[in-house]
């Protein structure tokens, strides 16, 4: 591969930068069944970090119960403090994962909600108002330490059980967790059945309910290959902020389990051929995705990082 | 999964309707080394015709040493006479060819042209001159029979050993393409590595060099996961015929020799999330393409026929 390409060719209506926000250790990682040991977390972190991402969600402060995954958080956060100038936020599921991350010294978090009472239920065996009542006082004490919470919103396009979601029960959902405090949205789009049209209709519809499109964050699947261009038509629209997760972790193609990430590197090599800046370097992630992908035993999900990877060898 | 997934939400500046140009049967199968009977190819095309496909590349008729996958093209053509109203291109290498397409009553037929030196050496051991004045008397001949016919042209993108393609180089020979005869030019990133800026640029400048976008098909590989944004961007500048193949057919990712066709699966998931009408019906096409990759003992590369697989499994 020759090192013009992609070729760099601005498009109309697109921001200047955007932001990735790295999902691989915590979003990633959690669906992933082979155990991975707390240093080898560490060092994907700290190579993520190397490869130029500012924004890395780090691990879950979830019960070991539900995620065993994740069961080293308190263990890894203290290997990430030589990480100055990197967000390293994590997810708390209520005020007592709060209360654990506070003590470490995190500085963000993040909730996670659902749009949907099925998955409300499914996920976190409460109803959609169950779970916002659990997460108001998670919100407002973080608020009061000084700490960003991102809320995650699951199932904002599809559901598996309620098909289709409406808009008002999305933007009703967001609406109550920006009143709560929750400095940035995160749209999930968490089944992968999203298209063009209907991301730019959630996404105005949100507008005219209040919720500016600088709070928000696109978190796309790729289920059927539809995140790429659903995360363009959100760009187009003003978001700046992308979820993605290095190498495509938690969404391989090889299992029935597959979730299916947006591979930062497929995200990447868009967003470098649009000529948008994201501080990442396209060929140090490849590099990290590929070593992780070892650490995992098997081949990268991310159609660019086996593209590259086979150039290399 | 509901009936209603994937919502149907129109998007701005987007066609009603959309020809997809089916080119699993010839440019999928030539690259699989599986050698698939004559009877199931024909069986493959009735069954993509009966999902609705209207334009299916059937067969190639270059010299069996070349392609030996296809060497049957003389068989399978009659086997697919009861097929009314499915248009039924093959591709023709030269004089030869075309001659004995002829002969089986074809009636459209394509030829396969590089925008760059380095992959028609490659390719056709032909200079880019020396192959189009090789494709000057077929398209000549075609179009005297009445038949219409089809240019591809490849690395209008990028060149694995050129790198960027300029735009000049690519409309230059476009140019020469239509004034040759071709009624439909196929605009091919054989390496998958455009992306949404370059499209736009690309179709912008063949506008300019009084190219119709109405002649002409856009034709993604997803070697980077590209395929289906850049398709997006083309269909916003008024293309209405995309190439892709059944299944991503060709596009095999656990093969070294992945080429990475676009899968008509995952288009059409986007395609009828948009209310864009393309006539397909996305289940038998599954359905197909299921039975295809069983045909070919492995799974199919199209994220949109492995997640529907799994649900009905």
């Amino acid at each position: 591969m020759t090192d013009d390409l992609p070729m760099r060719v601005r498009a109309d209506g697109l921001p200047e930068r955007v932001r990735i926000h790295e999902v691989g250790p915590r979003d990633g990682l959690q669906n992933e069944q082979t155990v991975v040991p707390v240093e080898t977390k560490a060092e994907f972190i700290h190579r993520l970090a190397a490869a130029g991402l500012t924004t890395i969600e780090a691990t879950s402060f979830v019960h070991p119960r539900w995620v065993p995954q994740l069961a080293d958080a308190a263990r890894l956060m203290p290997m990430l403090d030589d990480l100055t100038g990197v967000r390293l936020p994590v997810l708390v599921p209520n005020e007592k994962g709060l209360e654990r991350a506070l003590e470490l010294g995190v500085t963000e978090v993040a909730v996670f909600a659902s749009a949907t009472e099925s998955f409300a239920r499914a996920n976190l065996n409460r109803t959609v108002d169950e779970a916002l009542a659990m997460f108001e006082p998670v919100i407002a004490r973080a608020a009061g330490a000084g700490v960003n919470v991102r809320g995650y919103l699951s199932m904002c396009f599809g559901d598996p059980w309620e098909g289709a979601v409406p808009l008002p029960q999305v933007t009703a959902v967001c609406r109550r967790l920006r009143d709560m405090g929750c400095t940035e949205l995160s749209l999930g789009d968490t089944i992968g059945v999203a298209t063009p049209g209907h991301v730019t209709a959630l996404l105005t519809s949100l507008n005219e309910a209040g919720v500016p499109t600088s709070a928000l964050a696109v978190h796309f699947h790729d289920t059927y290959g539809q995140a790429l261009s659903n995360t363009l038509t959100a760009l187009r629209h003003g978001v700046t902020t992308v979820d993605a997760s290095a190498g495509g972790l938690g969404g391989c193609p090889y299992a029935r389990s597959a979730t299916g990430n947006l591979a930062t590197e497929d995200l990447l090599w868009m967003l470098q051929g649009l000529g948008i800046s994201t501080g990442v370097d396209l060929g140090r992630l490849t590099a990290t995705s590929a070593w992780m992908a070892g650490q995992l035993g098997r081949p990268s999900p991310s159609r660019t990082v086996r593209a590259l990877s086979h150039k290399e060898s």
